[in-house]
């Protein structure tokens, strides 16, 4: 599940905000470039974003997503220093380009990786080594099991990093310090530390228990809920320190994922798995110094969380000795920011922010409101004076837009652009490569001069190097020029956004006047001719906070769909949605699947009043929270559509994650009706000839089968025909039966639309 | 999976058979009734045998089935004494009936049983309680959980059957004893007694422990492969002592079930499963004394068997201290029948019998050479001479057909009829209700002086009660007029049995000359036109030594299919095949899968080439061993059929159980590749358009979803398309979600035969 905008009530204790005298040179450059600054277009006319070639080549096949040379190929650029840039080219090498003297090195060979099966790599800090990590499993989302060798670039010797008296380690983690070799890696969830390739390693915790007590690295619901990563120890910015995460799971309830295949006697594994209202994890954190004797201090929560549940949600190292956490009590409508002392373990009171090199200003961004159009996150800039528990705040950006990322605070300009504009904000990217770019990411380089873009969309990715002095000059590190050449032989489709507006009856209505905006999306075939009626496909697939409707470059298999059977695709972004105002996310709380479905309705409802669009023909897809919310759609609208696929749903919020569902639904659960309103009740038993596909892989970890199964039973004691597709041992991504599992989704919407049952008209609706 | 009839040598040191002088007053009248003696039809021609209503009626529907009026009544007729009947009406009153002076007395009403919500009875052998058997909940095929009231037909009062100091106990069985009111039930694996309704429980055994120790009842092992009962306990014949099987299943591999629904955190269960190769349960065999003290003596084994595995397949009491049993060694190929002294636990040597009132003499079927064409299982007359350790034999039966059941022995009439025919054979049934009733089976009077005729078929199934001096005369105790009327209705399709040769190449030919025979029966719309065109479905559902092709009466799902789409059904027993001879049922020996297909493709070969066949809309559907049939034909010779069911398939025989795979590939396994021949490969890869449809539910004791899962696994790879529709929690025979599950199964048929999608002509194949 992508993760979603918490609904947070920013308690920081600040004095109110105004002119403020303590405030001295106080206008400064925010180089704020909103890594998604795509939504621009406002033309409710068709418009062409992908300017490739017109109905000349060939259908799009699923096949192709699956040969090379229709794959993006990201180069994964990063800074070394203020000069050089190691990225990764499409031959596999690993290449490290200079600014200065615009020369490029192969540090290390593509033949190198596959003459140890590496398929992961970190060169360490000195730039004398490189840690391969091989036979690669993936556990959840972002955490994955290897096995690895660490090579020297010098001499190519190679030697396999093992913790001591252990051989053939599969390790949970490893990776470079911050200095020279410094090495960490996790093991049977204890971190251990080398100071050097050739050192001894020290283990430097002994808490940990598989399943149970989680040192440095996340559990479940931590990866996917809390922190959206498998990583949980941070380097301070010299490496002299490590703070890192205990999580206690002894007493959260185990899931059990049973396996089916592989063996005479399958059995299965558990893993903790806080469901709504149970026990959730402890969290405890420490420093630890790594200079000299280890020396761990906890970090102490506020004196506010001491004695109720609370997730560390963000931690981030502001000087050597000094690190903000932001803690979030259970309920998530109460968070706190702390500037702790890793010397002490005291931490004082203050909300990802960016800090100035002292520590004592730093950036955040938080929801402030905007005339009667309700809140929206803006740029705060504020001042810590430690001493008297006393913190300045004052708003660098306002406006109906949000900031989604900062990326960096350019202290030496801070004076020089003062005179300029005392709020000036620059998209730094807004006039580049249109309209081939228009959704980036920027990795600026430390001392922000030079800028690395990655275009991600609408037209074939390309990653770019800039001087930030003079934004238009670049050199280009990939330009993904084979899947641009093999583009050229395929009908590709094109996309169309649009703008709606939710009127204050959840109703979304194509215009252009004030209020709440919807987006949408639709893909068309590349010879879309309005004269002819199209099948209509809905994909919802993102979750409260996400966005579907965006510039980002995909070919995937609605593309397919698209380029081979002449549908047109919908996504909208309605109410629920992020990036859109606090307000529009808001709307879901504690009434998930509500406004939602209603905003989908809507739209599939305009959309079969266009002449373009075949109204006998209209399907809907969505994957888990999406996968939700296409059940609900068929269960209760099944009449406007034909058929429909849900992908490993959510089918019941109280078999969900603790953090997800309680961020909506409130904790504790006192009032179950609240899970009612959102619950899947088949209201649509008319539609004899409504077609619904389930997919999912049994040993799913993130929505279990469990869902599906109590889905189906649902529906068949309400006699309503399904077919579940399931994919035995396969998780939430069902990765080794991808092409299998594409093909059936695919075959199943081209069966769908190619059968001439006819549909019901309409359902009654009192706003027809 | 239905029984096989064993491949077993008996080894029962018998002197060689002959014309023996001990052999006095020899001839005998055995009233033997074969239970199947129904395959008499040797025409080739088509021969309508339901002479129900021509087409004047509507489609029969899947609701049809499950609407009560569309189901047979067994009145479960049984004798309570030479004179007595008890049965149970369509009604639900069970009724007592005299054949003396034809009264007929309702003993327990049917509202009785609503008020208890009790679905089991049993009447005490005294007449004054009946047990009724509430929250019944099925475990494997035979075994079920319930608790027990007892009923006073007096007074009306009920007690609740509970073991000591437990209450609302949920027992592994319970039922009434032999003598006035002995009870006898089963509770956490350990056997409980009471000589009366009044008195205490006493607990037999204490070494019951669950999923461990199984004291009276079986495992499933012995329950789905040995005994075909979850019964492990038997009666002396006046009560006075009782034998029963302790299995210890310690040492069995636990196979695990998952569970997907009901609970936030669901788990599973596990229970003993031996598999192919792996530790079986131990078996011993008890008899108690229960007059006076409680006296156990165990019974041994064979000398030849106590350091090796066996199985115990068969327990008959023979007088009240003698006790006969068969022991099988695990690999089954040799068994032993011994006669057991329940007083001194001392057996000798010795094969189901049915024995003389002294015991001296028995009865029992074995295989007997008949020219070139095979052994046939016929009758042999066994007198034990238990002084000097001699056995004596003479073949009652001989010729080219089988005895599939001795029902009882008449020793009354063992002179008188001694001047007739000295191997003397009578089918009591084969004169009566032609062509109404061919398939019967017979409960004898104690007295054997009446006879209870349950006609199954083929026509609607019929009670009646003859008396054997006349047995053109009788009463009638059901007569189905329910569903005759129901009937009247609908289409109800009609049959037609043919015979095979097959020849030593394995291939069936339509003839009638010697050699082994295989049979065929199809199912016709009852308007049949030889003219048009039928879609053909070939249904494989019987294991080895199975009976597909039979004269019962069956309303299934394949019978909406031919009455509402005009298809035709074909049925075949060919190779491995029961009641066909030995050697029919041998040729499956060590490779499972192999002959049978072939008998089954070169049918529908045959089949195909009738003109009122439509060669490019052939079918094929099989469950558990048939699904397995229905995989091989599918997976090896896809381009003959448009599409295909696999319903909870055995996709490896590794994966099964011991008992029934050991049998057909040996024990110990030395050479896997026995395994090989038998395993699914898949050879069909031209026929894209092929459809195939997995269904299994995931809590499937019998056959594990595990087959499924590992034979999607391997259709993924190979690129060959598949729908598996799986039912959450549900077990072998999927009872929650049967409508649902045939539906699905029809649909996918209906759809298939709709289709208009062409199939490539034929497979090449070498006698085309």
């Amino acid at each position: 599940m992508p993760p979603g905008t918490y609904s947070v009530v920013v308690s920081l204790g600040l004095p109110d905000v105004g002119p403020d005298r303590n405030w001295k040179g106080i206008a400064i450059s925010l180089l704020v470039i909103a890594g998604v600054l795509s939504l621009i277009g406002l033309s409710i006319i068709l418009l062409s974003k992908y300017d490739g070639p017109k109905s000349s080549g060939t259908h799009l096949t699923l096949d192709d997503l699956f040969v090379r040379e229709f794959q993006e190929h990201d180069p994964d650029a990063k800074w070394l220093n203020d000069e050089e840039i190691i990225f990764r080219t499409w031959d596999g090498d690993v290449v490290i380009a200079n600014t200065q003297n615009n020369e490029t090195n192969i540090l290390l060979k593509n033949t190198t990786f596959a003459t140890f099966k590496a398929s992961k790599f970190a060169v360490s800090p000195d730039r004398n080594f490189v840690l391969l990590g091989y036979d690669v499993k993936q556990v959840y989302r972002h955490s994955f099991l290897a096995s690895y060798l660490i090579y020297n670039l010098h001499t190519r010797e190679v030697r396999e990093l093992n913790p001591p008296e252990v051989f053939d380690s599969v390790l949970q983690f490893a990776s470079w310090g911050v200095r020279a070799q410094q090495l960490v890696y996790i093991f049977e969830n204890n971190i251990y530390y080398q100071t050097d390739v050739k050192s001894s390693s020290w283990r430097l915790t002994s808490s940990g228990q598989e399943g149970k007590v989680f040192n440095g690295i996340t559990d479940w619901l931590y990866e996917e809920e809390v922190l959206h990563s498998h990583v949980g120890h941070w380097w301070s910015p010299d490496g002299s320190r490590l703070a890192y995460l205990t999580l206690n799971d002894t007493l959260v309830p185990n899931m059990f994922l049973p396996h089916f295949t592989g063996s005479l006697y399958p059995r299965g594994q558990q893993y903790p798995y806080p469901k709504v209202g149970q026990v959730n994890p402890t969290v405890k954190l420490y420093a630890i110094t790594l200079d000299g004797g280890f020396q761990t201090t906890e970090l102490e929560p506020p004196n506010s969380f001491e004695k109720s549940d609370f997730y560390i949600t963000m931690i981030k190292w502001v000087t050597e000795d000094k690190i903000t956490v932001r803690w979030l009590n259970r309920a998530q409508n109460t968070s706190i920011l702390s500037l702790c002392d890793v010397t002490m373990g005291t931490c004082v009171k203050n909300e990802e922010p960016v800090f100035s090199k002292n520590g004592n200003t730093f950036f955040l961004t938080m929801a402030i409101k905007h005339g009667g159009r309700g809140s929206f996150r803006h740029i705060a800039m504020i001042s810590d004076q430690l001493n008297g528990n006393e913190v300045n705040m004052r708003h660098l950006t306002s406006g109906s837009w949000e900031v989604s990322e900062m990326l960096a605070y350019d202290e030496m300009v801070d004076t020089v652009v003062l005179a300029v504009h005392p709020f000036q904000r620059e998209c730094l990217t807004c006039s580049l490569f249109k309209p081939q770019c228009s959704y980036y990411n920027a990795i600026l380089s430390p001392d922000y001069q030079y800028v690395l873009l990655n275009c991600k969309g609408p037209g074939v990715p390309i990653t770019t190097l800039h001087k930030i002095s003079d934004m238009s000059k670049h050199e280009t590190l990939e330009k993904n020029n084979v899947l641009r050449d093999a583009l050229t032989y395929r009908n590709i489709p094109r996309r169309d956004i649009r703008t709606l507006q939710i009127n204050n009856f959840g109703v979304i209505i194509l215009t252009n006047c004030h209020g709440n905006k919807a987006w949408m999306m639709l893909t068309l075939p590349i010879d879309f001719d309005e004269a002819t009626e199209h099948p209509l496909l809905l994909i919802v697939d993102s979750a409260p906070g996400g966005q579907a409707v965006n510039d980002r470059f995909v070919l995937d298999w609605d593309s397919v769909l698209v380029s081979s059977d002449n549908i047109i695709v919908a996504r909208l972004d309605g109410r629920g949605s992020g990036f859109l105002g606090q307000r529009v996310l808001h709307e879901v709380h504690q009434r998930l699947g509500t406004v939602e479905v209603q905003d989908q309705i809507a739209a599939v409802e305009i959309l079969t009043k266009l002449p373009y669009i075949d109204r006998n023909k209209v399907a809907v897809y969505g994957k888990a929270y999406g996968g939700f919310l296409s059940s609900l759609l068929l269960l209760s609208f099944g009449s406007l559509f034909k058929c429909g696929v849900a992908v490993a749903p959510v089918t019941d919020w109280r078999l969900y994650g603790s953090a997800f569902t309680e961020r909506y639904f409130g904790f504790p659960v006192k009032d179950e009706r609240k899970y009612q309103i959102s619950s899947l009740v088949p209201h649509n038993t008319s539609t004899g000839h409504l077609k619904i596909l389930i997919v999912h892989g049994t040993a799913d970890a993130t929505v279990h089968f469990q869902h599906s199964a109590e889905l189906v039973k649902l529906l068949s004691t309400s006699n309503i025909n399904y077919t579940l597709q399931i994919f035995p041992d396969e998780g939430h991504n069902i990765d080794s039966s991808r092409h299998y599992m594409l093909n059936s989704i695919i075959t199943f919407f081209r069966e769908c639309f190619q059968e001439e049952t006819p549909v019901a008209p309409t359902v009654s609706k009192d706003d027809d």
